[in-house]
């Protein structure tokens, strides 16, 4: 598989492709096909087959896919047929709702350590877990051998929790604070941005 | 200003610009270059020029950007001399978050109405606002011309009320539920969508 070309883009669609083989799956479908993937996610099938093509041969003319088969297929592809345990840093708002949020498992992610640095909030319970000092961020992160983290910190301490992550070795970060964090070369990061979601799309609107 | 020809790609990056923008006048900054946003940006200093190219010209040769310039103009461009009244529905543990959160209001949006279906939420009081019953909700938005509405709604609940907003008037929508929703042509829609941020970096991991 030539995993190194498959262009970012096209990785980035197959979670959405097998979260709706999922869907189709939990209503008890058990084939579909590019056409109806495509109305399903407002594509068009053309794109469906060629991203999908970049890793193989998944259905067979005229038959369309197996979705159980497809679906496996796609999380052997992302490397989900694992839980990652995944540390959270910031016990605000956000951090309290991604804490309790229960659909990360079935995904394949488990938040496993909470981190805070205000004393207020350390030693809180949430989903079966204590939140603890940052201070220990590293130490745990290191000992359990965590790759991912979610940063839901203010502004201010954000490039400063990034570097204790990927120091501790996390290797992929999702971030929740407004602003661009450095990472180094191989080290992963997404953002969650909902202020500049919004702001792009009034330069349609008058 | 020819606005129907730029990118949907190139319109996505401005709220980061605008951004970065902001928090170097913040910090008391007055000019800055292409150079300067590409380093704090993590892009290519060509790219940022190019981007700005589709709008006019913010710069002078040599002389960079004045910031506080550059920053208006990309706030008109984008429509953000304005205050965008939100709607928000759904009242969970993300819209808490979201309904508490105070950075949206230097940032153009103000979330004027909350909504929830469940009988022990209506009437909560969250930031000033109550709760109010999902069943008002067309009645609220049309009164008050609400265009933007974010949705924090299960699954199940997404597309009948994305419907809702469309026929109350909402012409741009914020979607956290995890699924595709359909929208008419016309309407904007943007997803936040952790999972599929943290699938796709597993991709990259062992």
């Amino acid at each position: 598989m030539p995993s190194k070309e498959v262009p970012e883009i096209v990785i980035g669609r197959l979670p959405i492709y097998l979260r709706a083989l999922t869907y189709m799956g939990q209503a008890g479908q058990r084939i579909t096909s590019s056409q109806e993937l495509g109305e399903t996610l407002g594509m068009s099938s053309a794109q469906i087959r060629k991203d999908l093509s970049h890793f193989g041969e998944f259905g067979k003319q005229g038959m369309g896919y197996e979705i159980s088969y497809l679906r496996d297929q796609l999380r052997r592809i992302l490397h989900l047929e694992r839980t990652w345990p995944v540390a959270l840093v910031g016990y605000g708002d956000l951090g309290h709702a991604l804490a309790n949020y229960n659909g990360f498992v079935a995904e394949s992610f488990e938040i496993v350590a909470v981190f805070d640095n205000n004393p207020d909030k350390i030693g809180q319970e949430v989903a079966g877990k204590k939140v603890q000092d940052s201070a220990k961020l590293s130490k745990v992160v290191r000992e359990r051998g965590i790759k991912v983290a979610i940063v839901a910190v203010p502004v201010a301490a954000a490039q400063k929790v990034v570097d204790m992550l990927v120091e501790a070795g996390v290797k992929a970060i999702l971030n929740y604070a407004p602003i661009h964090v450095s990472v180094p070369a191989g080290i992963r990061i997404q953002y969650i941005d909902p202020i500049a979601h919004l702001q792009r799309m009034m330069f349609h609107l008058e």
